[in-house]
């Protein structure tokens, strides 16, 4: 009853620009109808209605979700004025269209001299796979037809380099994809369930999460943090659980500042301990650092927009990866790791991931944080600069670099996909194999951390990252080759060979990061090499030179087997994924739109690395090819 | 003021069924109003009304036309009963549809609560490109919507065999064709003026001809055919245009029965001389067999349905190709031979390349001839047989096979092509270069006239044609190599190579062909071989074995590389016409519906001569994209 109110109240706000004030006015009704619940903790806030919400921090919170909300839906070009809705409708009658002397379908023709026919729009959608939609504007309706449903950036990008922007990475969420199960609590990158549910840890995953965190990085403004407890200039109040649990603050020799050192009984339940108030209604990322001495857990509590419910969340010092109560407890396992350590979560996917587990249909969780409430801490330990930020980019960043070099297998240097991979139509490839796409965003991603740290791990993980570029992929490595003549480094080692266009790119661009960088920050490819070359190579224990001239050559192959295979993945109204039917003999496998713009958005970053001018025309057809424009027929 | 009443009175008849009577019942309307023109001679018979057409001619005439019909036109399936078009129309409103975010299209949606949207088949049929058109049924309309306009033929055929059906032959009409500018009276072949207006002889469409005539002689029932003179049994009067024109009959040694000797003056106009009633009103193709004696002419006055106006097609013994007067004269030059030949002309056909020579527009000419009224005999020779018939095709199959054997270059083994030929892309050709197809094309034609006819100059010529497919097409011959794999034979002997896929399947079943008739007629490839192998080949000039192993390995190479390089035609949605998007790194060039046809009738032949499964599979998916299902994307 009182959710067939609401829904009803939500329809009566048709319009989008009354959506945001309206779902702010709906979920402020729903917090004035309910009955208080027992479960919400006393370190709630007071705010209890829009009055009590700051102006400013209300108009912060407008922009934001509109700025969202248009990056979901970019405003669409408005006529000057409305189209005349007026006009008599022309007289019509039923008519039968009869589709390939096959089926029948229910048309219009209008009974005037013209008559025109008109087909259904269900029809066409279905037939011609295209895309509509209904859109209501102040005053009269639209139906906007889309051919596809790629968007396409419309520009060729500006010069491309191995820091900056990685294609159109910052409009990647890769832990909010449903295929990933969770980010991990330990390595704080994300696991995969898409080939297995139990979540695995997948290379080209994690390197697409610390790329897309980069990029955010790059062109977000800087985040808005707050900080809760930094133990010297900010000191709130902890409230305890009971008298045994204690604060105190502290000088810690490797933090060189001060910071909180906290107790609570082994015997105290979990979620209880000594709590910090937080009430942050804008941000939704919670880093802080800490050490543990013995177990313990950090726990969350969070007000979310689902019926108002509060949920905790409790990141505890085992293995567990993640559970939920299928209440309101959702569990990560942070590892029982004693020295310090920087942790950053963002709370909305931890939350969603955590719900997930129990629902048993693909829909994806949608639940909000209205409020990060309080967090409560529990064992023994140090803790530091708890913060609550709108993002923590560089961190993630960071996590999925530090896995990567952490991940490298010493001997082939490749990262292991240890997961059965099923591609139809060939033999399924046994755990344990290398991706050129997964070496090749490896390269990306470390060449753009060498940039920021300049940390030599980073170096030696990327020298060592070349070797599967130079081993056949059913020997252990990565590279295939076309009709005996142009080499190939394959997404996915199959045999015989699947070509898959998108992954190769990908490796081109890991390898051209990398040379590039070995040019920027080593002065290798000059004419001259740097006179303190062999020093470096020395104190790096890379040998510069080698590692350059390899990077290039492997670099250059793939690009002249690129422009000379391109035209293989060109249907001439659809793009093909990879060569499986040249190589099986089957029927082609046409890339669905978003793989189609993604062969588009690595043509722009190749048409601005190479003066081919292959890649701009092929650019701009296949660009067509979204908007319904084909290639000719003679 | 009469054609308006004429074009009324034909709008009245809007039903297909009564179309024919209603085209007859206006064609001697027409006769009725109009004032006799002068120009129609006296030899026209007494036939001016429908009555005067005896019934069974009727009948046979009606069902002529309804089968030419229904080829055109196949009868469509109905529905049971005609769908419901009473039922209220549903209350609509005008709509604006905005294509792509770039420009609108007005709709239509119901005001219901369903809010269908309806798009105008106008917009469907050009974004799409896709055919449509409103049908009248009896006491309904169906819009018929077809995704293609290539009709495809359903079945897989029954097995091929050399001196069979030829894919879909019988139903080309070569002649008929815009891009031929007229069968040659000398040669009795067609010109093509597809690539050069004067009109040039081009193999490939010399062998359609034939094959196409042997094809349709295959299918078609026995030609119904009408004596006029045997000099035998028929002996009519032949009217003189003064005392000098004398007829007589006498003895020929090399006819070995009666001819009809003919002899007018030098003086007497074209078109005047000895005149045989002819009045045929069923059929249209002209043969006799002729020895001039000094130059001489045929001429030939048909009535025509433009106006009921009479043409008369003059056959001269001089080497004009072909004129028109502008007025109702047209002129074939059929060469000086002084010796006995068979003349067989496809009257319409001669009519219409005739007048099409005065029409500056690209508009077919349509006028038919309604009677073949006389025939006039000028000059000094003998004549014998003068025959109308429905057709002659095995006269015309076996003309093509002539200039075939007659024309080909003895060096190369050739069918030289003198004319320049422009693919774009491409450097042109220079005139005088060989196509695979031409030669595949040639030895199809051979093989049925060696089985119909067993003249070993056939035999010799099939030989001889083998020599192109071995030596590279830059040298002279038509082959090519694609990535240094598989051999090509070239349609087009570009360079690059560009692998049109069409004209290399034409090229295998000539192969095939010509290894079939050697295995059947000669009992080549069987493990004995027959005793009398070599002097048969002693006999022949021709080194059978050796021809037969030359002729199977290039048609065994070229299936390897058609099942290998198949799905490099394919384009998910469409076909491919060549490979030149791979060769050149350009667009694609999609195979029009009816080259996508052609592949599919090829692959239908291919895979009755070849145990391999891709050919069923890619026909049947092939066959899919002509009713708009393509294949998968992920």
């Amino acid at each position: 009853m009182l959710w067939q109110t609401l829904r009803y109240l939500r329809s009566l706000f048709a319009f989008k620009k009354y959506a945001i004030l309206a779902a702010l006015i709906l979920i402020l009704l729903v917090l004035l109808l309910i009955q208080k619940d027992d479960s919400v903790v006393e370190c709630d806030t007071n705010i209890r209605s829009l009055y009590d919400i700051p102006p400013e921090v209300q108009e912060q919170l407008k922009k934001q979700w509109l700025s969202e909300q248009n990056q979901l839906n970019p405003q669409k070009v408005l006529p000057d004025e409305p189209p005349n809705q007026d006009a008599n409708p022309p007289p019509v009658a039923p008519l039968e269209c009869l589709i390939n002397d096959d089926y029948p379908v229910q048309c219009l023709k209008t009974t005037d001299k013209d008559e025109i026919v008109y087909m259904p729009f269900s029809f066409i959608e279905k037939y011609f796979e295209v895309y509509g939609a209904m859109k209501h504007y102040d005053g009269y309706d639209r139906f906007e037809f889309s051919h596809s449903y790629g968007k396409v950036i419309n520009e060729l990008p500006t010069p491309y380099t191995y820091h900056g922007m990685l294609m159109s990475f910052d409009t990647y969420n890769v832990e909010v994809r449903d295929r990933v199960k969770c980010v991990s609590g330990i390595e704080g990158v994300p696991l995969s369930s898409q080939w297995g549910k139990h979540g695995y840890f997948y290379g080209i995953q994690i390197c697409q999460y610390g790329l897309s965190h980069y990029c955010k990085n790059l062109v977000q403004k800087l985040p808005q943090e707050t900080v809760y407890e930094d133990a010297d200039t900010i000191q709130p109040v902890w409230k305890q659980s009971n008298k045994q649990c204690i604060t105190q603050y502290v000088d810690d020799p490797l933090i060189r500042n001060k910071v909180v050192k906290f107790t609570t009984p082994d015997s105290i339940p979990l979620g209880s301990g000594l709590t910090l108030h937080i009430g942050n209604t804008v941000e939704r990322v919670l880093s802080f650092d800490i050490r543990f001495v013995g177990n313990g857990s950090i726990s969350v509590m969070v007000d979310t927009n689902d019926k108002a419910k509060q949920y905790t969340i409790h990141y505890i010092t085992n293995n567990l990866l993640l559970d939920f109560d299928h209440r309101s407890n959702i569990f990560y396992g942070i590892g029982a790791t004693q020295s310090w350590r920087h942790i950053a979560r963002d709370l909305v996917t931890d939350l969603r991931k955590g719900i997930g587990l129990s629902s048993t249909k693909k829909k994806k969780v949608k639940t909000s944080i209205t409020k990060v409430t309080c967090l409560i801490v529990r064992g023994s330990g140090f803790i530091d600069n708890i913060t609550v930020s709108t993002s923590q980019h560089m961190s993630q960043f960071q996590a999925a670099s530090d896995w990567i070099v952490k991940n490298q297998d010493p001997e082939s240097g490749g990262w292991k996909n240890d997961i059965e991979r099923v591609l139809p139509g060939y033999d399924p490839i046994p755990p344990g194999w290398l991706s050129a796409m997964g070496q090749g965003q490896a390269l990306s991603l470390l060449s753009r951390a060498y940039y920021v740290y300049k940390n030599e791990s980073y170096l030696k993980t990327l020298a060592l990252g070349l070797l599967p570029f130079t081993l056949p992929s059913n020997k252990g490595g990565v590279q295939a080759m076309f009709m005996g003549k142009y080499v190939w480094y394959e997404e996915y080692p199959t045999s015989p060979s699947s070509f898959v266009l998108n992954g190769f790119i990908y490796s081109l661009i890991g390898l051209y990061d990398f040379k590039s960088l070995l040019e920027d920050q080593f002065g290798m490819g000059s004419e001259n090499l740097p006179a303190d070359t062999v020093t470096q190579s020395e104190r790096l224990g890379v040998n510069l030179p080698k590692v350059y001239s390899q990077a290039s050559k492997l670099f250059q192959d793939g690009m002249t087997s690129l422009k000379a295979m391109l035209p293989l993945y060109d249907g001439g109204t659809r793009t093909f994924y990879d060569l499986r039917h040249f190589i099986l003999k089957i029927q082609p496998k046409i890339a669905r739109w978003d793989y189609h713009v993604t062969h588009l958005d690595q043509l722009a970053l190749m048409s601005s690395i190479s003066d081919d001018p292959i890649f701009q025309q092929v650019f701009q057809r296949w660009k067509g090819y979204t908007v319904g424009k084909p290639s000719q027929h003679n």
